[in-house]
């Protein structure tokens, strides 16, 4: 298959090197990487075993990337202003699909406004990885995907980029209910993410607190009672899901969310999807998330 | 009036020295500026006129301080498994009264269950001051005091209290609910004493952020309703009473609380009296303060 990574960071440099791997013609639109990746391929390290692409094609421009079957969107969040421009020349074969992997609520919706809602599917990845110097991709952890169409409903096209994902090392699952996939990871994302980046705590340290770790809890049943407003195929069993995934979080020794290490590094964070539009559609269904809203409004202030 | 001094700190010290340049007899336990203060005396530097002076009583044990009428206590709550022991020897006039103008709730209950409800009175000061080097205090504005009786009600001892104070330079009214000027005062200092402490942004700095101050608006709306069932004499009317604190706090220019001052030190915290306290009394009456708990919670958090 014919592929283009979009927002080329840790997740895109590592799918993407995964499915070029596995067989598949990868184009990557690169910025800070383009030259190290020109000059000396891109290099993964990996639990799984490290690996090296010598041969990467790398462009700057969209326009570049020619003909697809498939955009891969791994760009942050915040730079969804930039993303319909940076999509748009991908679109000339009328069957390419786009797939968003991007964090929290609203991407697809970007995407299915300007290309068509019949284009878009979007996914929920649970990977750990970040960039090392250009050219170097580290996974530390994890990769899998659960991944179904924006228009909700199983397809055979997600079924087989499923399968295609899953053979190139990439543990997939396509879903039926997007939505549900995406709220279930909100509700470890928005706890998590928001209090380890306000509070400079990593995973550990903040269940350490039983305060905190009372009030985590208490959050999270706000996120599901949001998410049960949603029209999902099936509500999410707040307290069996929230047991579940703290017992998770319990085993994650030290982890810093990459959005406390955004803002450490100064960086914008993913506000918008993470926590304001959550925020507005749980509000449009008449469920207030009190703590996810004082969260989110001290997530402004500047560090 | 025979008056001792338990806590001199920057509102001992202050309230301290009015009163003894008002004629009183004050009487200081003191342990850092212990020295400083015998051999040069009490600065004062106040917007009202600096002050010294000479001779200052100041001893290092309770029980150096002889009888006296009054104990006026200005300890950091932090310290009240210390309270009993400090004032022990002060009670043997069967009539002397004990002033705790401590921050929060519960200080007035540690001393009441000590030495009797009817020994107690309380106060809610309004102070800006702090420590200068040993033997100055630093004097920056404002200074009031409402006093009551903590077992409710007017009293004779309480107005006699009130214009003494009053005489000395230290505008003082005698309040007949002192549980309602406490809640009054925790309408404020709750969303920020903690939200600046947490965050390291003073008090403008939060109001100019629009999301903060809603978050906080909401905040003092759960302080008053959880007031508000605690058998105050009249409710606090919620709207007006934040209305009104938000148009004061718009004119402190770039305060910093002394909670955000004594975490940025890593000085502890008076999370007892200001949180634990507060929240206890209003879930016990059916009121789940959220926003607070969650502050309360994240300040545990070591910075």
């Amino acid at each position: 298959m014919r592929i283009a990574i979009i927002g080329s960071g840790a997740l895109g440099l590592y799918y993407g090197a995964l499915l070029q791997r596995g067989g598949h013609a990868v184009r990557f639109l690169l910025r800070r990487d383009l030259e190290a990746i020109g000059d000396r391929g891109l290099t993964v390290t990996s639990p799984n075993g490290d690996f090296h692409l010598d041969e990467v094609a790398g462009f700057l421009h969209p326009t570049e990337l020619g003909e697809v079957d498939l955009v891969l969107v791994g760009l942050k969040s915040i730079a969804n202003d930039r993303l319909v421009e940076l999509v748009t020349p991908l679109m000339h074969n009328p069957d390419a699909m786009i797939l968003t992997l991007q964090n929290g609520l609203g991407n697809e919706d970007v995407l299915a406004a300007a290309f068509g809602p019949q284009r878009v599917l979007g996914g929920v990845a649970f990977l750990c990885s970040n960039r090392g110097e250009p050219g170097v991709v580290h996974h530390h952890g994890q990769g899998s995907v659960k991944l179904g169409e924006f228009q909700g409903g199983r397809s055979d096209r997600a079924d087989r980029l499923g399968r295609m994902f899953s053979a190139a090392g990439i543990p997939c699952e396509a879903v039926a209910d997007l939505a549900k996939a995406r709220w279930e990871k909100l509700v470890w994302n928005i706890p998590f993410n928001g209090l380890c980046a306000l509070t400079g705590k990593d995973v550990t340290e903040l269940l350490a607190e039983p305060a905190c770790r009372s009030e985590i809890q208490a959050m999270t049943l706000e996120v599901v009672a949001g998410a049960n407003t949603q029209g999902l195929s099936a509500p999410i069993e707040g307290d069996a899901f929230t047991d579940k995934m703290l017992r998770a979080s319990d085993t994650m020794e030290h982890y810093r969310p990459s959005m406390m290490l955004d803002r450490l590094a100064g960086q914008p964070m993913e506000l918008e999807a993470i926590y304001a539009e959550p925020l507005r559609r749980a509000a449009q269904h008449g469920v207030e998330m009190v703590r996810v809203e004082l969260l989110a409004a001290l997530l402004r202030l500047e560090l």
